[in-house]
C-alpha cells in the first residue's frame, strides 16, 4: 500500500519536534548577566517576560495547529507546503524575541516583533486554508458544530492579526503598552476557555 | 469524530521533546576551559556536578510527569494549560544551571538555582491539581491503591519542595552544603524504588 | 517476538528527530545585528534568504525520505546506516548555511554551499538505493505505478544533481545567481506537485 | 489500567529525542573559519573527523539501544535510571567531541575524548545488566538464539571498552593513531552485519 506523501501522523511527529525545539532553545537566549547579586538579576526581567510571551503564543500555536491538523486522515502537497511555511515562520519567533531582548524592548524592536507573530498569524491561516481546500477535495463534509467551529477560529484569527496591527502602531510611542496589548491578545485565547464544557465527544463516558 | 484539543499522546510527544532538548542542551553550557591539561578540566568539575543534578532532578520530573499524565484519557483546557506552565518553568532550568556555574556556586546563585527548583515542583503539583480536576469532572473515580499513591505522591512534593526552602535558606552560609542537600532530596526520589516490587498491572505474565 | 534491528517506526521517529532539531537550529545563526533600526535588518536579509532556502531544501528532502521509508516494512543494517550518512550529510547543512551567510555570499562560499546540497542528494541517492536492494532481497515486488515512481524519483535526483554542479560552477562568476539556480531547483520539487491528483490509493473514501 | 512508571514507548521516545538532540548539536561546535577561502576550511577538517567520529559511534549505540530496549514489555525503576544514566553520559559526548577539536587533537585530549566513549560503554553494560535483571525477575526467559546473542553483544561491549582503553594509552605518544583505533573499533561494530543474512523473525513473508 504505497503513499506518495507523508501521513498526518508523520507530519504531526515533525510539527511537535520543530515546536519542542522552539520551545526550549529560546531559553538559550537568556544570557547570565555580568553583574553578580540580584541586580544583575533585575536586568534579565524584561526578556525573561518576553521569552514568557513568545512560550505562550507558541502554546497557543500549538493547540491551535493540533485542533486543525487532527482532522486530516491525508495529506496533500499544498497542506504539506503550507505546514512546513508555518513552521518556518514560527521557528523565526527566537530570533525576533531575542532581537528584542537586545535592543531593551525599544519601538522599532517591539514593532518588528509584532510583525513577526503577525506573519506567523498569517502562516497559520493559510494552513488552515489549504487544510479547509484538503477537506473539501476529499469529499468530506463538516457537521454544523464543526463548520460554526471553523468560522469562529478564523474570526479570531483575524481579529488577532488586527490586534498584532495595532500593537505594531501603538509601539512607535509606548512599546511596554504593545506588549502588553500582545499579551492580552495571547490570554485571550488561552483564558475563556478554562470554564468551557467539553463537547459531548471528549466525553465519551457521560454519553 | 472531531477533538478540540491535543489527545493525551500529543501532549505526551510535545512535554517528551521538551524535556529531551532540556536534559541535552544543558551539556551546551558545558565551556571547553582555556587552560590546556587537566588543571583546565579540573575547573569545570563544578559546573559538571550542577549539570549531574540538573540532569537527574529532570529525570525524576519526565518519570512523575509521565506516571500523571498516563492516567488521562482526554485533556481539557486547565490541563493543557498547566502542562506548558510546568513545561516553561522546567525549560528555565538550563538557564539557572548555567547560571550557577558562571557564578562559582555563590550564596546567591544557590539560592536562586534552589528557587527555580522550587518553581518547577510548584509548576508540576498545579499540573497534579490541574489533572485531578479533570479525572473528578470525567466522572472516573481513582481506586483505593491508585489514591494512597497519589496522596503518597502529593506528600512527597510537599516534602520536596520544604526541602528546596531549606537548601535556599543554608545556601547563604554555606552554598555546597545547600547543594548537597538538594541532591540527596533528589536521591530520595530515586533510590528507594530499585528494590520495590512492581504492582500488579505491570506483571500480566505472572497473573 | 525478538528483533535485532529497530523497527522502521523508530528509524522515521530518530530521522524526524534529527530533521526537526535541523530546521530550528538553522535559525541560531541569525545573529542579533549590532546597528540598530532598519539598517541592522537589512545587513540580516542574505543570511535569512539562505536561511528560507536551507529551510525549504530540508523539507524537500523530509518529504523524499518519508516516501522512501514508508515502503519499508522491515530494516536491514545497510539500511540503517545508510539513513544515518544521510542524516550526518543533512546535518551539515546548518554549518554550511551559516557559512556561506557570514562569508556574504562570496564565490567560494556558494560553491562550498552548492556542494553540501549535492552531498546530501548523494547521500539521498544512496539511501534510495539500500531501500531497493532490501526491497528486492526481501522478496518484495514493485507494482508497476510504484516502478515507475521509483525510476522518476531517481531521475529528478540526478537532474537536482547536474543542476546543484552547474550551480557551483555558476558561483565562481556570480554568486547570487547560483542561488537562484538551486532556489529554482528546490521549486521545481515543491511547485509542480500542488494541482497535481492524488493516487487512488490515497483517497479510499472516493473509491 | 494505571501503570506507575513510563512505558517502554515512552522510554524509547526519550531516548530516540535525546539522541536526534546529540547527533545535530555537535554541528554546532563547528565554527566558521576567520580565514577566508580554502584555507580556511581546511582548518576545521580534523574537528569535521572528529565530529563524524562521535556521530557513527552515537549511531552504533542507538542501533545497540533500540536492540536492547525492544526486549521490554514493562519498565523498573533500575531499568529507567539506568537508561537516563546512559543517555547522561552520552550526552556529554558533544562537550568532549568539542574539547578535542578545541584542543587540536593533543595527546591528552585524545585520552579524554576515549575516556568518555570508555564511559559512555560502561553505561550501556549497566543498561544492559538492568535489563537482563528486569527480564529475569519478569519470568521471561531467553531462547537459544537471544540468549547467544546476549552473550556477543556483551563480549563485543568488553572488547571495545579494552581498545577505548589501548586508545587511551596510545594517545599519549600518538593521537591521531588512537582515534583510528578507536574510529577502527566503530566500524568493527558498523560493517560485518552488512553481509549478514536477516534472522528468520525478521522476514515473514520468506516463512
Amino acid at each position: 500500500m504505497p503513499r506518495s506523501l507523508p501521513t498526518p501522523a508523520r507530519l504531526e511527529a515533525l510539527s511537535d519536534g520543530v515546536i519542542a525545539v522552539i520551545l526550549t532553545i529560546m531559553v538559550l537566549e537568556l544570557k547570565v548577566p555580568h553583574a553578580d547579586g540580584l541586580a544583575g538579576l533585575v536586568t534579565i526581567l524584561p526578556t525573561l517576560a518576553i521569552y514568557l510571551l513568545s512560550f505562550a503564543f507558541t502554546g497557543v500555536y500549538w493547540v491551535n495547529h493540533s485542533h486543525l491538523v487532527d482532522r486530516l486522515e491525508h495529506v496533500d502537497h499544498l497542506v504539506l507546503w503550507a505546514n512546513l511555511s508555518f513552521l518556518f515562520l514560527l521557528s523565526l519567533l527566537p530570533f525576533f524575541t531575542e532581537y528584542v531582548g537586545d535592543k531593551h524592548l525599544n519601538g522599532l524592536s517591539v514593532q518588528i516583533y509584532a510583525g513577526s507573530l503577525l506573519l506567523v498569524s498569517f502562516g497559520f491561516q493559510f494552513l488552515s486554508a489549504a487544510i479547509l481546500r484538503h477537506l473539501c477535495r476529499d469529499g468530506r463534509t463538516e457537521g454544523e458544530a464543526e463548520k460554526n467551529d471553523h468560522v469562529w477560529e478564523i474570526r479570531k484569527g483575524w481579529f488577532s492579526a488586527v490586534f498584532y496591527l495595532v500593537a505594531a502602531a501603538v509601539a512607535h510611542w509606548h512599546p511596554r503598552s504593545a506588549l502588553l496589548l500582545v499579551a492580552v491578545v495571547t490570554l485571550i485565547w488561552i483564558v475563556p476557555n478554562f470554564g468551557q464544557r467539553q463537547p459531548e465527544t471528549e466525553r465519551p463516558r457521560d454519553a
